[in-house]
């Protein structure tokens, strides 16, 4: 990390561009782990900071369950928001682009550039819709390592995600360890339990019996779910917060004056907060996406398999899993339980557990103790990296 | 309690019948908190045990939010179930139908027996939808009083609520403490946070959004919001029991079977249970009593005023809050805030957190500890009630 204080320009990765790339075609499909073939994929990414000679310094990054491509910088200065992980990439930042070369797409199933189940099914012309074939987290890592392959990048340094980011970052180190130098896995589970999948249910259960759903058809029908994708956005929100930082952000303040207007509507500042994150949510976000990326975190299970560390052990690559001690939607036994797994099977692995009232939303909040610990794995894995390379390089 | 195990038979208060009584009308309107009038008020309750000849031995019990008037024993000796707390009232339960004269009541704004937001305005001859005024924890102590005084009751030994039924013993108490020998608050709070708000706000939302709903005019459209009150319920039922509690009884089990179906479906037996839990409640429930029977709680706070506890204090009524340590819907902070409120100006209180791993549910449950607490605690103020008779004759 840098030795003075930055600037927000200073300290960010600037002007930057969603660049797209078809990695399957008719040619060469994808096919997924169920068996099922998608025949053309478009993928959204963006990159930052410069490939080294060696091409030893790349970061990918994945994202969690409504992220996307546009991780760090702006897309035109006038943005009033950066990436949506900009706290943690930039130069001098914990992923210093200085350093680093990074990586960031948006997930198949998604909405935001790459192809999903609101994309133009070729076989019938129209939105896939629910014929969109279900996902698996281990098919975002293929995604993932075709664009790599599109973009020369053999090796990562280190793959890192937080939350749904965090499961894609666990499997791809446990099932291609010798391209993960290192993973970073952070308020992240690898295994739901019952009340996760509960919250995620009682979510699409909101998206799938609005009348606007239309059984996935209303890109055709010209409705939208909005009600019932607003619902489930609102639910989710509170989930992602702590009731303590609830309780420091709006506490039982009003939203207009110091008195209750007292009837159904927003009265209290918490209720403004969810009424607004409900309907920003719509403009970014599609129904079928969150039906199709929540499901997919429902099933995940990477240590269903009793050797599935093995590989990973053998490789000897690092891992760091972090949690928060508020967050509940992913608790710190979440965490725990990819420790212990990883552990059993002797894959070198630290854990910090790191306070902060912000809950699960914290992964992505600039926290002292959390940037300074991932700065320092980052730092700790590229050091070892060169000298492995030296080493390599004095046997030849 | 009783020395020896007891069939169901046996400690059941038998076959029970919901009573109604018009408790307010033309000539003797509700008045409520807020100023505004409900002319005419129909209130369901149900009784069980004998009043005693000195009129000493009544306990009141209040109901949570979708609680109804039959708190225990069968409507007919078919009935699947027996009333919502018949593990805790009956011959020889905590709330001992043998020794006390037991009165519960459906709450005014509720929709099982007594006036509600379903209910028929008289003045325009439709339901009062929307137009049925805002109510508050303290109206539903003025119809419960009222209720009282049509049954010949001067005066309770004791008050019993979990949830929002904590909510209308401590109020009760606090108003009229001459009233009230004694207050069991369970579960309940005396100032929701920003996160039990949250949660109230997005399952009115769900309501209100729902197109079925009609702007609270679905009585007469012929439409419902079943939607939007099943979403409502399913994410309470989450709410109400807790993460441990939950993977208890449902864990990662799939619904039908060893394996997964693999789709959007119910799948996993947590899912199946929400989902049946959402159904269910759409023949028992109103979505305008949901409504008005939240917002009520949003805004209760009755230590607002410094010296609410100033006349329980005088009147010495001994108060026992009781919260579950699983229990984060109303985590055990608040029933300390009401403990610490009611010390504070030296209201004689006994708290204790129970231990149960089934969270906010858990005051509807058979936990030896909590039962064996209620019953104590009921003995306690029984016999000082009794001592205190004895005394005031002596002088006589």
């Amino acid at each position: 990390m840098s030795q003075r204080p930055q600037s927000a320009e200073e300290s960010s990765v600037g002007i930057v561009e969603t660049q797209s790339v078809r990695l399957f075609d008719q040619d060469n499909p994808l096919v997924l782990a169920s068996g099922a073939v998608v025949p053309e994929v478009d993928v959204a990414y963006e990159t930052y900071g410069t490939l080294d000679e060696t091409g030893s310094n790349a970061i990918f990054i994945c994202h969690a369950l409504t992220g996307d491509a546009h991780a760090a910088g702006r897309h035109r200065s006038e943005d009033h928001r950066p990436g949506w992980w900009d706290t943690m990439i930039g130069p001098g930042k914990p992923i210093d682009t200085d350093r680093f070369f990074v990586i960031a797409d948006n997930l198949i199933g998604g909405c935001q550039g790459t192809t999903g189940p609101a994309s133009t099914n070729p076989a019938t012309g129209r939105p896939y819709g629910l014929d969109f074939p279900l996902l698996q987290i281990a098919d975002f890592v293929t995604v993932h390592r075709a664009l790599l392959d599109h973009l020369g990048v053999r090796r990562l340094l280190s793959v890192i995600g937080g939350s749904m980011g965090g499961m894609q970052a666990l499997q791809w180190a446990l099932s291609y360890p010798e391209q993960v130098g290192s993973a970073v896995i952070i308020a992240a589970s690898s295994r739901l339990n019952a009340q996760n999948i509960a919250f995620s249910a009682v979510a699409r259960e909101s998206i799938m019996r609005d009348p606007g759903f239309a059984g996935g058809r209303y890109l055709e029908t010209g409705t939208s779910p909005d009600t019932g994708l607003s619902i489930a956005r609102m639910m989710a929100h509170i989930t992602y917060q702590s009731g303590q930082g609830m309780d420091q952000k709006f506490g039982r303040r009003y939203q207009f004056g110091e008195d209750a207007t007292r009837g159904f509507g927003v009265d209290f500042a918490v209720e403004s907060y969810l009424d607004y994150q409900g309907r920003i949510f719509l403009s970014r976000f599609d129904a079928l996406s969150y039906l199709y990326l929540t499901r997919v975190m429902d099933y995940f299970d990477p240590f269903a398999e009793e050797d599935a560390a093995q590989a990973l052990a053998e490789a000897g690559s690092p891992c760091l899993v972090l949690s928060f001690d508020s967050d509940w939607r992913f608790d710190t036994t979440h965490s725990r339980a990819i420790v212990r797994a990883l552990e059993q099977q002797r894959v070198p692995v630290s854990f910090r557990e790191i306070r902060s009232p912000w809950g699960h939303d914290s992964f992505l909040l600039t926290i002292e103790d959390y940037h300074a610990t991932v700065a320092a794995f980052l730092r700790r894995v590229s050091v070892a990296a060169a000298q492995g390379r030296r080493d390599r390089g004095g046997v030849r």
